[in-house]
């Protein structure tokens, strides 16, 4: 077993570096607090014995060697940036708790046939660059290198420049490292497992997503002198469009979600109607024939919309990522260890995205999943418990250690 | 006659200043750019022999003596603040034809029993800080020089610093002069004058406004793995806020309207859904039946539209204007300039909000308007001919010498 007080310690430290307004954190990607938060990984990581690698996207990997020198590494991550408000757990759970797995093995004096690769993903979030899961989207040859540092914030900051400035730019070649397997261990983000009482999340699959950016273009116009027959009102178009998203996604339940977290109105002026408004749409579906008919369904419908109002559409899909199915063997390797250990479990599909789906792309993967309080997530207010986070560790270490292979 | 091309020079070489980024001007109220402008109009008034006072709202009164030492002045102004996204006409036409029309009373020798005083008022746009007009409002006493000061740009930064920031405090206090009349000539911003091809607009009225701003809160909440039933969605209440607000103003046709320039998510990430989300919906008629109406069931239907998806609704009224009717001895004397000087001419009401609109509280008003290309306004693209603006500068000249009397 792990050892759950440490883990947590962890986790408060960790939680100190880029607070945010409401007792949870603001450590976006490539800031000066994600630059410190690193810092402290990588401190914890030496203290471990851990050797560290860094690829041309910032990531970082921090390798317990294992006993054979042609066997490849088990690589047990997750992220340590977060959304603008966001929680102590999303993704810091999985790069702590990987931590934790390899911190335990040294003080059991495990050793392994395969190395084990504690790994730091820059940029899953995707909220200061899009897309989400950036790092591991190269790693998996979902994205150019290229693409990833033209990336850029809403500031207009580029991704490369950004990493260089935080001293960041590793010498790998992103992609280069081959893996025997990638865990990654996070909360669930989502209410399923605390209502209906399980201790662990087994992660079959993984939803797909797209995000689609709408550019609307209206005539820039005075709202006091400027009649309603003459308006061109990108704003009015873009609530059609926002409502008609949720149609989309209501007609396809179970088993998808649909809405709209980024709107920016251009000149935004209370006396002015914009001229410009971009938004971005984010689907989702475990099912990819659901995914692609919301896709097809919104952007039949939205330039329609626009249409009758005058106003120009434009649609760009800026993120994507297909359902993923997880590694059968892996799969079963954390169900039997939460057997093993006495915790309750169910199936379960990820909501969220995370770099495991990339991961699956070019290595077998699976997830471990703890509830989180009410399902909240991206929000100050996430929250789990020791005891939640214990466990899913426990499970995350038995599952990394079966699949090493002492 | 007025100096039309000296008009339009000093008309091109204050657009010089805070340019925009598509021909227009960004010379935002209290910035820099707007010192800057207020400089080189204080020169102008200074070769042009005029007297400067300042209030404490930073508003200018550049006066031209009247024979008369008892003689109330006649008032001349706009504003020489823009939009973000402004023309080069709105408002400052207003104050650079005040100046043009003393300049040709200087060239002409012509003196007045009442003084005649040039007048830049501060912070008319609103787009900085709400609500518009906020320097005449104190002046005719609709608002607290103490609540001017505490307006907060979007930044947080309070009108009162950065007043103060730009050393445009003046000593006077606000509202302490009376006015025998109130002049302020401007281009319509709107469609009809140029649609129906006539050269002024004489302004009988003005049409009222209310600012209603919307803060709905919703639950942050991640966009991937939040069910669609569990969703509390501010984005969504805001769309069909937005619909609504349109569907009412459509209801009042034809005068009145209604519509959003203003929405703010937060935090505004992709991938959450918003946790608040603040917009300005901006609604007028010259009809205050019609526009207390609108604003009643607004206020009726977004409680409801907000308690279907459980999400939180407050309102606030943070601009609001009665319709003005402007003083009927002054309109009387625009008309006639006009005719005497044989330019076609129509009776008109002012779709957007003015000083004059808050000096008619307190002394006689009226307004004189010329066309704009389009009715296009609050757009960098807004655009005049130095005919429409000599015509107009003509008309003013006459009605300001009438009123103050030679
Ligand atoms: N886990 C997580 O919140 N990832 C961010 C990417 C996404 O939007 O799913
Ligand atoms: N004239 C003008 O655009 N004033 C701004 C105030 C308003 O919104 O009407």
């Amino acid at each position: 077993r792990i050892n759950g007080d440490r883990l947590w310690d962890s986790l408060m430290d960790m939680a100190k570096i880029g607070p945010g307004i409401a007792g949870g954190n603001n450590r976006q990607t490539l800031t000066d607090s994600d630059a410190e938060g690193r810092n402290l990984f990588k401190k914890w990581c030496e203290d471990a014995g851990l050797t560290l690698g860094v690829d041309k996207m910032g990531t970082m990997f921090a390798t317990r060697p294992g006993t054979d020198p042609d066997a490849l590494p088990v690589y047990v991550g997750s992220h340590l940036d977060t959304q603008p408000t966001g929680g102590k757990y999303d993704g810091v759970l999985g790069v702590l708790g990987a931590l934790e797995v390899v911190r335990t093995m040294n003080d059991l004096g495990i050793r392994t046939k395969h190395p084990v690769v504690v790994t730091n993903w820059t940029n899953e979030e995707g909220a200061r660059f899009a897309p989400a899961m950036l790092a591991s989207g190269v790693f998996a040859g979902a994205h150019s290198l290229d693409f990833a540092y033209n990336r850029r914030d809403p500031e207009g900051k580029l991704f490369g420049d950004e990493l260089k400035r935080i001293g960041w730019v590793g010498d790998e070649e992103v992609g280069a490292r081959k893996m025997h397997a990638y865990f990654e261990y996070h909360i669930e983000q989502g209410p399923i497992l605390e209502a209906v009482n399980k201790q662990i999340g087994v992660v079959t699959h993984c939803q797909g997503l797209w995000w689609l950016e709408f550019t609307l273009t209206g005539k820039e116009a005075h709202t006091g002198s400027t009649p309603m027959n003459m308006r061109v009102n990108a704003g009015l178009a873009m609530s059609r469009i926002l409502e008609m998203v949720q149609g989309v996604a209501m007609g396809e339940q179970p088993g998808a979600v649909g809405g709209v977290g980024q709107v920016f109105f251009s000149p935004n002026s209370r006396n002015v109607l914009p001229g410009k408004v971009v938004f971005t749409v984010d689907i989702r579906s475990p099912d990819k024939a659901k995914l692609d008919r919301m896709r097809a369904k919104i952007e039949a419908e939205a330039p329609k919309i626009c249409d009758a109002l005058g106003v120009g559409c434009s649609i760009e899909a800026i993120g994507h990522f297909e359902p993923v199915t997880f590694d059968e063997k892996l799969v079963t390797s954390v169900r039997s260890a939460a057997d093993r250990l006495g915790y309750s479990h169910m199936n379960i599909i990820s909501g969220a995205g995370h770099d495991a789906c990339w991961a699956a792309k070019v290595a077998p993967a699976t997830m471990v999943m703890c509830p989180c309080v009410g399902g909240l997530s991206h929000n100050e207010a996430e929250e789990i418990s020791k005891e939640w986070a214990t466990a899913g560790a426990d499970v995350l270490f038995h599952a990394v250690v079966e699949t090493a292979e002492i």
